[in-house]
């Protein structure tokens, strides 16, 4: 493979730039013609569906349906919740004409869907009866970056799914915050093999307008943590100002209690970085759209025939275990090609055929996690495939598992922890619960604080700035 | 059933109204705060997923693979193609500001992404072996909508696929645009069970921009013609201003041959206007969210508890069929307002379950689109009900191809025309190939070419208008 064509940049030396070319090399994405906006290709689209197709059906089973809302949202809704309202305006998409006419009052494009499906819940709910109400939207969300893009991680229009849902007590409510929580980071660790740490967001980090956030957070390889979904409590905050209230059983009208909650497509970042080598991708199994590549291996034209054709049965066979799997049997390449080329895609398995092979009734299989090769006889195929997918899910998941823990520290000095924020780590630290201690430390070194964990301990320990007894412990890190 | 929540309109007399209160009081839809945009409501969008998945799983078996572009398109990239500019910019919403800045060039929202799609293809071809390149596009559509909302069939902002496709000959990008016609026409066919008329649009009522436009059309209850779906041949008039070029086999630069194709969920509108009767909606049983609803009988505590058991047990069983079963099981309701309200909503079966029922073991069925009931005995339960739903899909298709038989007419005299256009019907006659008749007939009657259908013959009968020799037939008729 040429140079041209392959991974040039290290990950260790310039994180950045192999994450782009990783993203465009091996057909993820692209960029669009507006400075800000990505496209996705079929390879990259594929994993969001397998993405997609994981937590839709883990919605489905705990009550949830999905709707659909219009991306324009008026400006005299949008600004309903004044908060909120004022959080996401300096990135508000106007629009100020259709055809040829000026819109009086101009249309924002959807930078998240509360004050829309509020509007519209508030004529819906008449009764008890009527709750809960569980939706999900599959769309995407619109916010202008100023800052250069990154695909996946900071575009000003991304793939997201927001669920919006109303409750006739606050206890169902904040059990409803907590399953969704649960189902994020059950996708995210057995799909995109990615440990996560769950907790809370400070008031200062909170979703604009929620009583209060939670979310689930990782470090990446580069030293800055990912927020990789939030799911937010937002008690009545909503349903005053929309009025989304209901009858109870006893006939008296009353606020329902809500939840919003989402993840987007920045999780395909976290998997490239969090698993990506040198030689480009390395695609958990569950999720990658090809988990098995085929290389048939000849010289001769007879051999040619015969191998392809066993390849082509192979295909068949582990298809029916539902298997994901391709032949590559394109003639313009030679093997060695075929071998980069897959091993940048990142496609967890490379089986090898040849005539010696085909001779021994048995192919070559090569992990693309840790490059092992071991063989495979046609009496085991199915199983001997289905288990080595799972190997490999199962061994990206703990080696993802000692970086975070490597990554993670607990500090509770303070010179300590600025050297360590220095190398990108990710501390844990004594706090005071004053926000001011927070700016403090946003200020002398960058980093924010990311969550703080649901199994923080009260130390009764210094606060990490003020050396006031710490109320909890926090995560700091800084962000992307 | 209260007159409120019911129908209140008949379909034969007021058929509009009928309709508005269809969708709306099924909850398949509600109108969004901003004019001209609606939302889709659970019930409504589940039957867009049932729609979207049969189609998705055709264009996969067909090697086409999905992808995403971004709303927004610059007017400078959208004015590329000068005739597609000009058929779509009345309509176009235009972003001029993100936050407090304004934006140079200013940003369309996707009228349609044939300017945006090929400006990248035209980066991502560059051999033969590239092509061909088949992506489909899984989004919305805005065009802003001057006359009045009609939920599915006319709103600003609308669900929809669009396809796009590169091929290295005229001839494969022929067959593509007929490959995507049919798997339309089939799945109209088949799981809306409405039936078709397809053929080729005249040149004035073509796609902008394409050399030639393929269409399914079919004739609503009210007597005018809706457009399903459209299949675009482009020929290289896009591959030009876009650079859209690959080397061939020879290595000579050669520009490409292009389709583009879409459906819409104004699928969803027709198969409400075609099988919906004055109680409502009616849905086919592939399309259909709920395709059989049990609907528990009983008076005392002891009935209720033994028919909820075995109702419980009936659901359970089905489902494993892959049967869309729900229970009713809501206490505060009467069964008689059980049955209007799904009723209403077009559940496909009801399962009616008493004392006396169980005693027999057996249940009453009743059919929603004849209202005819039978008993069915507990252990032909499952072959019983899929049986049912395959006599009702069939039927309803059935009576869908008598209604459009008796709205299709040939007719060679233009006074007559004029007569039947008058009560609705869709008209097969001589035409020219002159546009100006086409106009002629326009003005005249307010009907357009619909259709030329594929099995148009010859007639050399005189021009319905002009009354040279004709070319060909056509199909007219009022369109929505």
């Amino acid at each position: 493979m040429s140079k041209e064509i392959g991974i040039t940049a290290k990950k260790n030396e310039d994180f950045s730039e192999w994450y782009t070319q990783v993203v465009i090399k091996a057909q993820l994405t692209d960029y669009a013609p507006v400075k800000g906006l990505i496209v996705l290709r079929p390879y990259g689209y594929s994993i969001w569906e397998y993405l997609k197709g994981s937590i839709d059906k883990k919605l489905k089973a705990t009550g949830h349906e999905n709707g659909f809302l219009p991306v324009l949202i008026p400006e005299s809704l949008l600004s309903k919740e004044s908060t909120h309202f004022a959080g996401f305006t300096p990135e508000v998409f106007w629009v100020t004409h259709s055809g040829e006419s000026e819109i009086g009052d101009r249309l924002a494009l959807r930078p998240t869907s509360e004050t829309l499906a509020y509007s519209m819940y508030s004529k819906w709910i008449k009764s008890w009866r009527d709750l809960p109400l569980k939706i999900n939207f599959w769309n995407s969300a619109l916010r202008a970056e100023i800052k250069s893009t990154k695909p996946f991680l900071r575009t000003s229009e991304f793939l997201w799914q927001e669920g919006h849902t109303v409750h006739a007590t606050k206890e169902e409510a904040e059990v409803e915050v907590m399953t969704i929580l649960d189902i994020y980071r059950k996708t995210v660790e057995e799909e995109l093999a990615i440990p996560v740490i769950i907790g809370k967001k400070s008031e200062k980090e909170k979703f604009v307008g929620a009583v209060y956030t939670t979310t689930m957070e990782s470090i990446m390889p580069d030293g800055k943590a990912l927020q990789m979904g939030t799911s937010h409590f937002l008690g009545q905050n909503f349903a005053k100002p929309f009025d989304v209230k209901f009858l109870d059983t006893q006939n008296v009208e009353t606020f329902a209690w809500q939840t919003s909650w989402g993840v987007s497509w920045r999780l395909i970042g976290a998997l490239i970085m969090v698993h990506g080598d040198d030689r480009g991708l390395v695609l958990p199994p569950r999720v990658a759209p090809i988990q098995a590549v085929i290389i048939p291996i000849y010289s001769s034209q007879n051999d040619k025939d015969q191998v392809l054709k066993k390849a082509n049965e192979i295909r068949e066979t582990l298809s029916k275990k539902d298997l994901r799997i391709h032949v590559d049997a394109r003639d313009e390449f030679t093997p060695g090609y075929k071998f980069n080329d897959w091993e940048m895609k990142g496609v967890p398995l490379r089986i090898e055929l040849g005539p010696k092979d085909l001779a021994k009734n048995k192919v070559v299989l090569a992990r693309r996690d840790n490059r092992n090769k071991s063989d495979l006889s046609f009496d085991d195929l199915q199983n001997g495939i289905v288990e080595a997918l799972d190997v490999i899910q199962k061994d990206l998941f703990e080696r993802a598992k000692r970086l975070l823990n490597e990554k993670t520290k607990t500090v509770s000095d303070l010179g300590q922890f600025k050297k360590e924020i220095e190398i990108g780590m990710f501390i844990r630290s004594p706090w005071c619960g004053n926000q001011k201690c927070e700016e403090t430390i946003k200020e002398d070194t960058g980093a924010d604080i990311r969550v703080i964990p649901f199994d923080a301990k009260n130390p009764d320990m210094p606060c990490i700035v003020c050396g006031t007894p710490g109320k909890t412990e926090a995560m700091f890190a800084r962000g992307y």
